[in-house]
C-alpha cells in the first residue's frame, strides 16, 4: 500500500465521508424516533444511537487518518509514512458489536429470567470475539493469524448458536410481523459479520497490494453500514410493530 | 479552474458558508418545531431535520476542500494541486434526495396501503437517479455524460409521473390549504432539481473557466438552500394546516 491513484484514494475517503454522514443522521433518527415507540421499547433505540455514534466517532478518525497516510505527490498519493491506523476499527467494534446484540435482546423486551443470562452470554461472547481477533490482525506471521483467527471463531459460533436455537425457541411467542423482522435481522447479522473475516483471511489467499487495501476498506464500510446503521432501522422497525401488537398509539406520545 | 481571483474565490466560499449556517438552523427550527405539530405528522420533521443535518455536515466538508483546492500567492487564488472534491454533492444527494420524497409521502399521512408502495418506488428511483448521474459527471468525454445523463433523465421523469399524476388523484381528498402547499412543494421540487441539469450540461456548451465555476458553485448552492430548508419549511407549514385541521390544539401540547 505504498502508492495509490487519485481515483483509489478518493472512493476510500468519499465512503468513510459517506459512512459520518450516514451514522450522524441515523444518530438522530434514533433519538428522535424514540417518541414513536411504547416507553418500554425506546431503551433499544436509546442503545442503536450509541451504536452509531460510537462508529460515526470512529468513521471520523478514520477518515483522518486515511488523509494523513499518504500524500499528494505528481498526481499520485503516495504513503507519508504515518501509519493507516487500523486499530480504530477493533476499537470500535470492541465498543459496538456487544451493543448489537443487547439492542436486539432489548427491542423483544422478554421477561427478565430470559434477558438477563442471554444478555450476559451474548455480550461476553461478542467480547471474546473481538479482542481474540486482534493479536491475529495485527500480526505478520501467518499461524499466529491462524491460531487467533481460530479462537475467534470459537465465541462466534456460540452467539450462533444462541441466535439461532436458544433465542429460535423465545421468538415462537412473538407476533408473525415481529418473527419475519426478527429473521431477517438474524441474516442481516449473519450476511454482514461474514464479511470481516473474509477480509481477516485475505493475506492467506497472497491478496494485498492497493487494490485490495481500497477493496478491504469499502467492504468494511459497507458491512458497517448495514450491521449499525441499517440493522437499527429493523429494531426501529420491530420496535414499532410490537409498540402497535401492545395497543399503544401515536397520538399517546408527548 | 486554474486562477481565481479574490473576489471570486470568497464569494464562492462565503456563499458555502452561508448554507452551513442556513442548514444548521434549519435543523434546531425542525428538531424544535415538531412540538407544535400533532404526533402523527413529527416523523415528517424528523426527515427533515436529517436532511438538513446530512447538508450541513457536507456544506462544512465541501467549504474546507473549497479552502485546501485554492493557495493564495501575489494577490490570487491559484489551484493548489489538492482537487476540489465534487463527491461531497454526490454523496449528499445520495442520501438526501430519497429522504426529500419520504418527507413528502410522510406528511401526507396516507394509509399504509397507499404510502408504503410509493415510498418504495420513489426512492429506489432517487437513488438511481443520482448514482447514474455520477458516472457521466466525471467523464470528460461528452458522449459518455450525454449517455448517463438521459438514463439518469429516466427514473426522474418517473419521479415527475409518481408526483403529478398518481399522487395528484390522492391529494384530492386533502383540505384546501394543504393542496395548495403540495402544488407549491412539487413545483418548488420542479425549480430546484431543473437546476442540476443545467450545469450537468453546461461542458455540451462549451462552458468552462472561472466564472462557469464560480457559477455553478453558487448555482448548486442557492438550489440546495431552497430544495431542503426551504423546501422542509413547506413540509412543516402542511404538517401545521393537517394537525389544525385534525382538530389537534397547541395548548395539547408538551
Amino acid at each position: 500500500m505504498s502508492e495509490l491513484t487519485m481515483g483509489q484514494y478518493s472512493l476510500v475517503f468519499n465512503m468513510l465521508s459517506f459512512t459520518i454522514a450516514t451514522m450522524l443522521a441515523a444518530f438522530v433518527f434514533f433519538m428522535m424516533g424514540q417518541s414513536r415507540l411504547a416507553p418500554k421499547y425506546r431503551i433499544s433505540m436509546i442503545v442503536s444511537s450509541l451504536v452509531v455514534g460510537i462508529a460515526g466517532y470512529h468513521y471520523f478518525r478514520i477518515a483522518e487518518s486515511w488523509g494523513h497516510a499518504f500524500t499528494l505527490t505528481a498526481g499520485k498519493y503516495m504513503a507519508s509514512g504515518v501509519p493507516f491506523n487500523d486499530a480504530y476499527r477493533y476499537v470500535d467494534w470492541m465498543l459496538t458489536v456487544p451493543l448489537l446484540l443487547v439492542e436486539l435482546i432489548l427491542v423483544l423486551n422478554l421477561s427478565r429470567e430470559k434477558s438477563g443470562p442471554m444478555l450476559t452470554k451474548l455480550t461476553i461472547a461478542a467480547f471474546l470475539m473481538i479482542v481474540t481477533g486482534y493479536p491475529g490482525e495485527i500480526s505478520s506471521d501467518t499461524t499466529t493469524r491462524a491460531v487467533w483467527g481460530f479462537i475467534s471463531t470459537l465465541p462466534f459460533a456460540y452467539i450462533v448458536y444462541i441466535l439461532w436455537v436458544e433465542l429460535g425457541k423465545v421468538m415462537e411467542t412473538q407476533p408473525e410481523r415481529v418473527r419475519v423482522l426478527f429473521r431477517n435481522m438474524r441474516l442481516l447479522i449473519l450476511a454482514t459479520w461474514g464479511f470481516y473475516p473474509i477480509v481477516y483471511m485475505a493475506p492467506f489467499f497472497g491478496l494485498t497490494g492497493a487494490n485490495v487495501t481500497v477493496g478491504v476498506q469499502i467492504g468494511y464500510t459497507i458491512a458497517d453500514v448495514l450491521a449499525k446503521a441499517g440493522y437499527g432501522v429493523l429494531i426501529y422497525a420491530v420496535a414499532r410493530a410490537k409498540s402497535e401488537n401492545d395497543g399503544w398509539s401515536l397520538e399517546a406520545a408527548h
